[in-house]
Formats: C-alpha cells, structure tokens, sequence
C-alpha cells in the first residue's frame, strides 16, 4: 500500500519517545478501533464497531514489558495512549499490517491478550 | 490486502439497504475516523487524530445526491450513518481503497467536499 505514510513521522531516537507521543497516540487510537472493529466484525460474522477501552491498553502496556519505558509516575491514560501510539508506530513503520492487527486481534479471545501480543510484535521488530 | 473484507458482509439488493444498515455505519465510524486522522496527519505533516462528526457526514450525503434513497423522514444522525455505511461498504467490496479515501480527504480543503467526493465515487462504482 503506497500510503505514503511515513512522510509526516519525525525521527524517534527510542521507545520511550514513541511511547509519549501524544499525537502519535491520538492517530494510534483511530487505529486500534478501526482494527478492533474489523476484527470484530469478521468473529461475528457481520459488521462491527466498537471503541477500543483504556482500560484493555494500559494493561497490555504492562503484560508486553514496557512499562519501564514510561516515567514512573503516570496515570492510566497515559499508559493507553502509550499503546494506541505504538500499534501506529508499527504499522506507520511497515513492520505490522493492518492484516496482522485484524488477525491477532480476532485469534485472540480476550482483547487484552491480542494487544499484548500486537505489542510485543512491534517491540521486536522496531529497531532504533 | 488479502484482508478477506467481504466474508462478513451480506447481500444487499440496493443502496438504499446498505446506507440504512445500522452495524455497517458502526464500522464505517472507525473507518472514517481513521481515514480522516491519516489525512489530517499527512497535510499537516505529523500524527493527528480527529473524528468525523456528523454534520459532514450528513451534508455530503445530501450533496451526493443520496437523501432520496432513504426513508423520507429521517433525522441527522440516520443521515450520517448512510455516509459512514457507504464509505466503508465502498472499502469492504475492493471500489475504494484506503489509499484513495486518504487521498481524497486530505485534497479537499473541506471536509465536506471530500466526503461528497468519496461518496459520489463509491455510488458511481457498486453495482446491485
């Protein structure tokens, strides 16, 4: 897909600088309810549409191990935001497909789980 | 994108059955709201996430030239639902894709332009 998307990412010299990305986030949201709601609707067999929680992001923030990448005082919605931005990163970056979003959100039973997995996938494969 | 898009979408006879289709338009919310995001991003040059609210939505679906396939008394809301359900029933069948719907939005100054745009397209290009 020529989306041209990398066009308007700056430069990020670490995790951490993904992670508290607040606009990053904002677009990341966008994306994990438009990858949700495709994984949901192809699990029911018709269309869905549902809004990814905070609460589901920031605990998939802690399972994939990056909590540390964060300052230590933080409130919830920071940690959301700090997994809606980096599921963009990674698709922004080439290194996860929308497909693969959709996949592993509709393989995994709990949304939780499916976005830890997304996570940890993106953590492996960004390269700073 | 070998997304299998279509496996979850019925049948419809008409397109007066896909803008009044309720859960298509729940989809259609993420995929607009995540098409626009992509496109604020681009034109401004870093990561925006923005929701389409549904006063564009409506409008373009009067200026498209769609009011007169739904119910004659309908308020604002069943109006931009028909925008919402058109633009990613237009995706799900392979007419649009992602690509073009960004691009198109982020052309048009006016959000309500580029809506109109995209649905005149999508009329144009699905067959019943």
């Amino acid at each position: 897909m020529t989306l041209h998307k990398e066009q308007f990412l700056r430069d990020y010299e670490s995790l951490s600088q993904v992670l508290t990305d607040k606009p990053l986030a904002a677009l990341g949201d966008a994306y994990a309810n438009f990858a949700y709601s495709m994984a949901l609707s192809r699990k029911a067999g018709s269309p869905r549409g549902k809004k990814v929680k905070g609460a589901p992001l920031a605990e998939a923030v802690r399972r994939a191990g990056l909590r540390s990448y964060l300052p230590s005082r933080i409130d919830k919605h920071v940690l959301s935001d700090a997994a809606e931005a980096l599921l963009v990163y990674a698709w922004l970056k080439d290194v996860i497909t929308l497909e693969e979003s959709v996949d592993v959100l509709e393989k995994n039973d709990n949304l939780e789980e499916g976005l830890t997995e997304l996570l940890v996938r993106a953590k492996g494969r960004i390269k700073f």
